[in-house]
């Protein structure tokens, strides 16, 4: 694969088939935020999308696009959480069937919400079993199409719609983006924005923030080549601990992002408070790191007009009380 | 006074006043809400507004309409925490110096944030002092203009911009609201919304939302005279913990109110847990009891179209985590 048909026009296409679907979240500004950093923020609240993550648009853009057998044969996906409820409520719309391979210790809140929405649910173990051999099979048994999470162009085309209406709304404030900052894991909603913004808003340079020791796509980029993460190691951004850029993701971060920051289990928990004491929103620890990026300094916003995907807010309710405590 | 001069005129030119100054906050709606009540609801999210509540509105609508002079004498407001921001930030806008009479045990954050505004903060007991005999004789002796917290004709058409462009907004969804549920201390924004919504929405219902113990306003409202609450009761909605209805507020109140719902600390603390698991939004108690009015069926919605305020979302760390562990 080589990422050459994911395309500004399909962003375009999957806005079109979003429209109503999807929540068109608010892009929201602070002035304290601004002050603090020196220059203009504007945040995309796909924690106001659907389920609490911007994962409901690739999964839409994605099942929407299947014929009527495929839709009634089902669906399945695998999932630390978000993914898995985007893709439980855009089956559900579809009247198609939906199971789900998600690890045994997902953030119970996400595994309520994929219940909630009436998909199947079969765990496995984050640390030692491989997620897709268990996926394969039951797929191939039951006839059901896959709905990657990152890796195919629908999803990275529907994904692409945050920057797509981050672009829109931010030319409706007469802003200019300098910087647009995604939360990275798999590469997904990077590979869509990037694609997006490049026809758009030529002259936007995108970053990305991962967590540490999940940081290995921006290593990737500056290797030329798709490293790997040591999947055994510990994160609180559990969205994001991904083992690699993707095969059809990689190819499109390397030509369009212009860098990287690498986030730690603190900052991203301190963004979580500032955003809870200043700008009254949840975050998760993996939808918080592009925020924690900026807040930090580690991708620098002063005097620029700088977009900060907010991408997830399902965190469960003791991790944030301990947070809370820690830091705010 | 007789409230008679508090029109929708006069909230339209507020908001016009407003316009580019006040955040227009995003009507927000929830399937997995909409589900549990089975209706339409539709939250005006006033916790994004500029200091986390919809204060600023009125407070920036009475200071910007002082004369130059007084606005370099300054203004003084006492409040419990909300208000004081609001005034705190509209006063620098405008290179006011601002004096706040605030209780010693308003939340930290509330605190935090007037003294980030550059206000002076007058400490007093909730429960033994009165904060009006504080704050009159500095007025007098600096000549300070009084900005106060409801009871007052450009405070509350201010406060009822929210209900103009919830209206504006529902219509742009094609929405006719049913019912308009507000958090009610001492009855500004429900006397402009009311106000508002009475002239470009007549067929929606307004309904008030208090917190047990302080519900004295829909007690009046029955009682058709202004009763008092007793202000040596504790509760954690500190934001509406208000002695009586105004003077100005309760003949709009009277008029227009269709019905009042009193909510315990329970039902608030679980509202603010629904909305941090389901939502994603930060609220403070105060803020939460019109949601809580209609999580908790008080205020009915089913098979109905209702706007909910949201209003104010300042909480401190410490109390958000333990209503997580109790709630969460």
């Amino acid at each position: 694969m080589s990422g050459d048909n994911v395309t500004a026009a399909g962003v375009r296409a999957a806005a079109a088939r979003l429209k109503g679907e999807a929540v068109l979240t608010p892009l929201l500004e602070s002035d304290m935020l601004n002050e603090r950093v020196g220059g203009r923020i504007l945040m995309k609240a796909e924690i106001l999308q659907h389920c609490g993550s911007f994962k409901f648009r690739g999964a839409y853009n994605r099942i929407s696009q299947l014929d009527d057998a495929q839709k009634r044969r089902g669906v399945i996906a695998w999932s630390s959480g978000n993914h898995a409820q985007g893709v439980a409520r855009a089956a559900r719309i579809f009247g198609a069937p939906a199971t789900i391979v998600m690890p045994a210790d997902a953030p119970s809140l996400k595994a309520e919400k994929v219940r909630y929405y009436g998909a199947e649910i079969i765990t496995y173990d984050r640390y030692k079993d491989d997620r897709e051999a268990i996926a394969r099979p039951i797929a191939e048994e039951r006839g059901l199409a896959l709905v990657p999470s990152y890796d195919h162009v629908d999803v990275i085309e529907g994904q692409g719609t945050v920057a797509l209406e981050a672009a829109e709304q931010a030319a409706a404030l007469g802003a200019k983006i300098d910087a647009f900052v995604v939360c990275c894991g798999g590469g997904g909603l990077t590979a869509g924005c990037a694609t997006i913004l490049e026809e758009v808003s030529p002259n936007t340079e995108v970053f990305i923030a991962e967590p540490e020791g999940y940081d290995e796509t921006w290593a990737s980029i500056k290797a030329g080549a798709r490293l790997t993460a040591d999947v055994t190691r510990r994160t609180i951004c559990d969205a994001l601990a991904t083992p690699a850029p993707g095969a059809l993701t990689f190819p499109i971060l390397k030509r369009l992002v212009r860098g990287g920051a690498c986030v730690t289990d603190e900052e991203a928990a301190a963004a979580m408070a500032y955003a809870f004491k200043y700008l009254k929103l949840v975050l998760e620890p993996g939808g918080a790191v592009a925020l924690a990026a900026v807040l930090s300094g580690k991708i620098p916003a002063r005097g620029r007009t700088v977009v900060v995907t907010l991408s997830g807010g399902n965190v469960d309710p003791p991790l944030f009380a301990t947070i809370l405590k820690q830091f705010g």
